[in-house]
């Protein structure tokens, strides 16, 4: 497995997106954030993307030259038009929007629709943790979960992320989709032939299933936590896809996301410092906790992306082969120099 | 069991009240909201809570007579001091004060802390719905739940509702707690000699057990959904308690509650009637889903509580004996007439 540093890969990636046919400014702003995944460990939505990404070009489901549109707007609020154009481009102006707003209005919200994979909510939200808001991303996507009680894929694993700041010098991340489980995850099980947990998936037929293959036979997703994962990824799909004029799901014939953002000022509510120490002692508390059974310790939300950041960032981004195989092949096509 | 009908019942528990050293308005608002949980079917917040209720203001607990204060304030925000009263005085002032807001600036989040227990989070939620708005309450609570990975109880089930309008005359109402059941469910267990379903709680060691004594003799509930409920009770903790200036859990001696309320105008992002068809077609696609083995239906989260609703006021609420030997025990000692 290639290893390659961040700045290294994010140039590689930046490089394909633009003999793609994506202008350079965006085709960095893109590289940047797949490469940042991979930093944080988050390697499914990192640059194994970038064949995908291409492809979705060539095929027209992206325009790679989409400028975003601001259809409407008022003091907190905006909702923007990504005219099918990179996620990624779309959802930093989205957030950026929403942190300015709620510099003067405390609280924000701005909805997304027509655009394309926006890839990890929590580069957004931590925009908005940076300076010293409490950052809400939300956004529905391609259907993969049957709701509660049902079995056909209806909803998408509709994640929501949240970032608080919290005075440690990197915010509380949380960061969780409303399905039991990715069907990325169920993609690795199923590539290992190994059989799933329970509550993972149905079958087409309906009936729990522990064979990854049932999943993609026609079966579905289950929901996190039976009703209540369906009752949140249902609230998801209306806040993103419903509210801001975008789509719903089962309604649009290619990848997509339609995304819900929100900032809050915390400062509008109390001074950041006392907040910060409050967050603080439910922490150590939190990590204080002695554990459960077949556990070591209570892991914070967004610690062990953090600590893999740091690591990686010293030590470079593996590159698993299949992935590199197929950068190499795409670098030879677009006359791209691939290094080693 | 005794029935009655809810103008009577809401009637005997304001008497109730009263007698108990509530102001008359109060005393009809409280009793209103918990026999509006009893028509839901919600019984576990219904008058069930009169006696309980009687005897913190008796302790000291609640203070029968607070006043709200609002302790800061912008257009889009408000911040409100319950005064450690009644939560159902305080949490409907200020979903009041939030609607309000939202009308002008289309979002708006108002923090309430210092407040006893508000009861059944939709009565406040559904106040936004019925004016255009998603309605958004979350709150903190005494501790229960183990975070996940540890054993000790730290947070409160920490429930999040939306309510959303749907244009079918009743909105779509999702109420759900972040731990894997709620304490209650396992005190009904507890009295039917039944075993726990695997993954609500933990015994004192930190081990998973189905024997819901175990909860009591210093074991903890689960988080719904493994890590993803812990992380989404940590956020809300931190919206309800950290942000409010209110109470994390475990810093508290006495009951509380602090609540997070959100207002979001539809018409500030689109036509609430186009909104209303968008839900509705989606609502359509899911009640068509065909269903998974074991179900007969996909149901919509809200749907059985309006349907509970619609008989119990053609038909009466019925009260467990148990509650109403409670009731009636209380009317003597308080001079209250009881009815038969």
């Amino acid at each position: 497995m290639p290893v390659l540093t961040a700045d290294k890969l994010t140039e590689l990636s930046a490089k394909l997106l633009l003999a793609a046919g994506v202008r350079q400014k965006y085709a960095r702003l893109v590289s940047a954030h797949l490469v940042e995944a991979n930093l944080c460990g988050v390697d499914s939505h990192g640059v194994i993307r970038i064949p995908q990404y291409v492809r979705a070009i060539r095929a027209g489901d992206v325009n790679p030259s989409a400028d975003i549109t601001v259809v409407r707007e008022t003091a907190s609020t905006a909702l923007i038009d990504g005219g099918n154009g990179f996620g990624q481009v779309a959802c930093e102006a989205a957030m950026k929007m929403a942190i300015e707003k709620a510099e003067n209005t405390v609280i924000s919200a701005v909805g997304l629709f027509r655009s394309f994979h926006i890839g990890r909510l929590a580069d957004y939200a931590e925009m908005a943790a940076k300076r010293g808001m409490i950052g809400v991303v939300a956004c529905n996507s391609v259907p993969w979960v049957a709701p509660w009680g049902g079995r056909q894929r209806l909803l998408g694993t509709n994640p929501i992320c949240f970032a608080i700041p919290s005075g440690q010098g990197r915010p509380i991340l949380v960061d969780v989709s409303t399905s039991a489980s990715s069907e990325g995850k169920v993609r690795v099980k199923r590539a290992r032939r190994e059989a799933l947990p329970e509550g993972w998936i149905l079958d087409k037929k309906g009936q729990r299933s522990t064979n990854p293959s049932d999943l993609y036979e026609g079966g579905a997703l289950l929901p996190m936590g039976a009703h209540k994962g369906f009752s949140l990824a249902l609230v998801i799909d209306i806040l993103a896809g419903a509210l801001t004029i975008g789509q719903i799901n089962g309604e649009v014939p290619r990848p997509f996301n339609n995304v819900f953002l929100e900032a809050i000022k915390i400062e509008g509510f109390r001074a950041l410092k006392d907040f910060e120490a409050t967050v603080d002692r439910l922490l150590k508390r939190l990590k204080a906790c002695p554990p459960a059974a077949g556990f070591e310790m209570v892991v914070i939300p967004g610690d062990p992306e953090s600590e893999v950041r740091e690591k990686r960032l010293k030590e470079g981004i593996s590159i698993e082969d299949s992935t590199w195989e197929e950068i190499k092949s795409l670098c030879g096509e677009s006359g791209v120099d691939c290094p080693s």
